[in-house]
């Protein structure tokens, strides 16, 4: 899905840090930064005070920029996903779980242990393959929460959801069907953190936009104003 | 699909401030608040510093409650919904948008008008009948700018969502088949603020809880971890 971050890294021998923020998109502050935290390997050193960058620095600045533009993910989750990348022995199933766990919201204390144990059991037993850790649990057994809070019924159960599991899954399946892996690890983690925050609001707003054309539908008047 | 907001009313018939608060679940800090705001109008005098507040304001409190903490309004917004729940003659479906619209992003000045333009003609000529203030018009034009940036490819176009649209069209026509009218126009709006906002959070999270699995079908290991 993602054309950028597949063309440069085997056409840049050695380049300054100059063009390597003008390559990858992202200032020559940040770089500096990035090399500060090790989130970036030091360059390759051609002087006292001189350094050179290869395709694979220009690679994972370039997946650092979307994971904090596109992901808005704090450093310290940054980190986490590049050392996924770089463990060649981790499956890259895997790899992309651990992408979109590092998306996922923090663990919310307030949520119920009762209703997460409740979606997760739920999701199982229709045969979705997902991991306990999956922070996307906690969302879920949140709305499960505010669903039981606010109708005044705490039997409801997480069937509650059903309406949405066969889209949601068809909607993933075609989605990861498109995921191209022939670019390498750090491509296809951009390639499905674009993929899921962006085409995500799409969706929401898809829904909402729907939500008001039926709303009129039912309730009048036919025409938009 | 709300069970709240729709037995009380009818059974109170004027009640203190404090037990306006513990029936509406409300502060009496906040209910003070909202009287000094003009968003609850002033109770029915019992004498110099006393007065009773009746089933009006108690259904008015339950949806203020809802657009607080469910919808996250912020005060102006919240104005123009009630404004809109009691101007009797505004349809029920236009009602409705005008309380999906109060749920949407500011505008943002960010967004190309061309986007935007591009998604309403799509959606238009698929027969979603959207208004042009529809803030989640907004949303996707910035998610379209999204992908265009992101893939480098500015002659990316609104079919670009194509994938979603049947199944956000599916998925809100039967939440607006389960909305049921006959309890009121403010029940009706607590109903529909609700559905939006917690099950759009649960259609998130299973979407992205679907990849998770469809990734490790795809990309392996096959046992969750």
């Amino acid at each position: 899905m993602v054309a950028g971050g597949t063309q440069g890294p085997s056409t840049v021998p050695g380049v300054r840090m100059k063009e390597l923020s003008e390559r990858s998109g992202v200032p020559v502050a940040s770089i500096k930064y990035y090399l500060r935290e090790g989130l970036l390997a030091a360059g390759h050193a051609t002087g006292a005070t001189q350094a050179v960058y290869d395709a694979h620095h220009l690679d994972r600045l370039r997946l650092i920029r979307i994971l904090r533009e596109v992901g808005d993910l704090p450093i310290a989750r940054i980190a986490a996903v590049l050392r996924a990348v770089e463990d060649e022995d981790l499956p890259l199933g895997d790899l992309l779980a651990t992408a979109h766990h590092a998306l996922g919201p923090e663990p919310s204390p307030a949520t119920s242990d009762g209703a997460r144990t409740a979606v997760l059991a739920h999701l199982r037993a229709k045969g979705w393959n997902v991991s306990e850790q999956a922070p996307s649990l906690d969302v879920l057994a949140a709305a499960l929460d505010a669903v039981r809070a606010e109708w005044s019924s705490p039997e409801v159960g997480p069937d509650v959801f059903d309406l949405y599991l066969e889209p949601a899954f068809t909607i993933a399946e075609q989605e990861l069907a498109s995921v191209e892996p022939g670019f390498g690890r750090s491509a296809t983690v951009q390639q499905v953190i674009v993929g899921t925050v962006v085409f995500e609001q799409a969706l929401v707003a898809l829904r909402r936009l729907a939500q008001e054309h039926h709303s009129r539908r039912r309730f009048g008047p036919a025409d938009p104003r």
